[in-house]
């Protein structure tokens, strides 16, 4: 009998292991202690083992998938960096943000030789796939710009659809993890239409996963959650709850539910919950979600492999997205 | 008889009608406008045609050549934006830099996405030269952001070595100028030797024309040069001449020209320049960069193909470093 597939604890553990070291030089100091800062904090590392377990779907993972994995969770680490400095955001996994430690200036370089390191690793990928995962890569990239890029124009936009929020989702968010698993299965093998039911298991995963985000900021365990409700109502920032809020409401409604939006402090988050409750808004969010987990599972259904060996996607998808049983 | 090897106006015309184009997609505009705004300006682009003429040197210039010229010149422009995001520059290029045009933010993101598709021009690459252009550029990229650490170090530190600065000029300017020309000369099909060679006349050629850079910015011929003499000495920036003032200078003339550089304002530019040619600043740079030079034009020398072909690298430096009879 052959060994089971690993699960995502192991699987982490796995790449953790490998993970962890000095991804730079020494010096100049400050520019490699900014550029390792993130790198060193604990993080999920869903990317990397979306890699290693697409790989091992096919074939028994491979040197050069912990490349890819290494390349995508750099990668996914430089965003942060960036995405930090403009947000201004403070905090990260618990620290204080890159550019809070070394300045903008230094974060900014950081950020651009962390980008250059992801792609160091991949030029360790075998030379006859190198090019296929480069160019993956390279799209992906692209395309978590692009996210961002939308998400910091929607701020200053009066209304955005729902369609336009989801797209900018997937860009974002969506995109690294389904890449993450079509590079994963281009290193294991795989044959083209696996290599794209993947992709968009990975696609609808990354869009549950936001809509779940959004929905537990708002109307999660706090106990569980570990961080109070209703930030992003807070923040004033567009959500799947608030566009959806927006798509239902008219009229003097949707006037009132604008206007106290864009109150200051804590004392509009009761009321907004209330109205997002009474107006739906929560049950769709967790339909919504149910549809697009649905999706992704329709996808894994599909990818040409014995069901035994699916299993490690599955339990991921479901501890992502909260479905243990 | 065969035709002359391309000189560098020609190179130059060449390459830039195949660069001369929309880099990026249409959407997000704002991202992609920022993105292309500096590639659409005039630059001199030096570094492709050293890419160009290093191939050329030893066989007949390849589509790779060419994607591997744009790589880097886009990389050169991502760095140049970034570069006036942390140098808080507001011109480049004779046109309003691009954070000033569109946020720093979109300006840090603008950055990202070149260097993401300096990359993807690398992807085109013939897949068995790929790992080693790759390695080269990797190698250089990291060591630019080194090098611009480095001199943002170097503005809150007191005293500052000549073998330190000219390491940071290495890295910062000499290392892209040297690596163009290795990465043309791997295209090629050159052997080690002579690419070892190419690197080191690049970086002998890169550390000249950084000297002549500071000197001319105090001594150059104004109406030649286009800009005030000085703008160096009124932004208290350490150049060649700086430092190596410094060195020369002892015990209360020294302490009067930290005084003097204190100051602000353009009364200082006079006196400075004044004591720079007292202590001899003026000769010991034309001095350096003629050693520079030199040393460059035996490197040069040493390549191992017939000298005819080496015309156009030999006439592209006495061009740079203004060394036309």
């Amino acid at each position: 009998m052959s060994k089971p597939l690993a699960e995502f604890e192991e699987q982490a553990a796995i790449f953790e292991n490998w993970f962890r070291k000095n991804h730079f030089p020494d010096r100049p100091e400050k520019l490699y202690m900014a550029a390792q800062h993130l790198l060193s904090l604990k993080g999920k590392r869903v990317r990397p083992v979306l890699c290693l377990m697409a790989n091992e779907l096919f074939t028994p993972v491979s040197e050069d998938a912990f490349y890819a994995a290494a390349a995508i969770e750099v990668f996914h680490n430089f965003t942060l960096v960036h995405d930090d400095i403009m947000d201004r955001a403070p905090i990260r996994r618990g620290s204080a943000t890159v550019h809070e430690l070394y300045g903008s200036s230094t974060a900014i370089l950081a950020g651009d030789v962390m980008l250059v390191q992801a792609y160091q690793y991949l030029t360790k990928i075998d030379k006859e796939l190198l090019p296929k995962v480069m160019a993956n890569f390279n799209e992906a990239a692209r395309m978590v710009c692009e996210g961002q890029q939308y998400d910091m124009d929607f701020e200053s936009q009066e209304e955005v659809t729902l369609e336009e929020y989801e797209h900018m989702i997937e860009l974002k968010t969506s995109v690294l993890l389904a890449t993450s698993l079509r590079i994963g299965s281009v290193i294991g093998g795989a044959g083209l239409h696996n290599q794209e039911i993947l992709y968009s298991f990975g696609k609808n995963i990354g869009l549950a996963f936001q809509i779940q985000d959004d929905y537990l900021d708002a109307f999660g365990d706090q106990s569980k959650f570990g961080k109070k409700h209703g930030g992003d109502i807070l923040a004033n920032k567009k959500t799947f709850l608030h566009i959806r809020a927006l798509s239902v409401l008219k009229g003097a409604d949707k006037a009132a539910y604008l206007e106290l939006m864009k109150q200051e402090g804590e004392d509009k988050i009761a009321p907004v919950l209330k109205l997002y409750k009474e107006c739906g808004v929560d049950q769709w969010a967790k339909d919504l979600k149910q549809k697009y987990f649905d999706a992704a599972m329709e996808n894994l259904e599909e990818v040409a492999v014995v069901s035994s060996r699916k299993q490690p996607l599955i339990h991921l998808a479901e501890f992502l997205l909260e479905r243990q049983k």
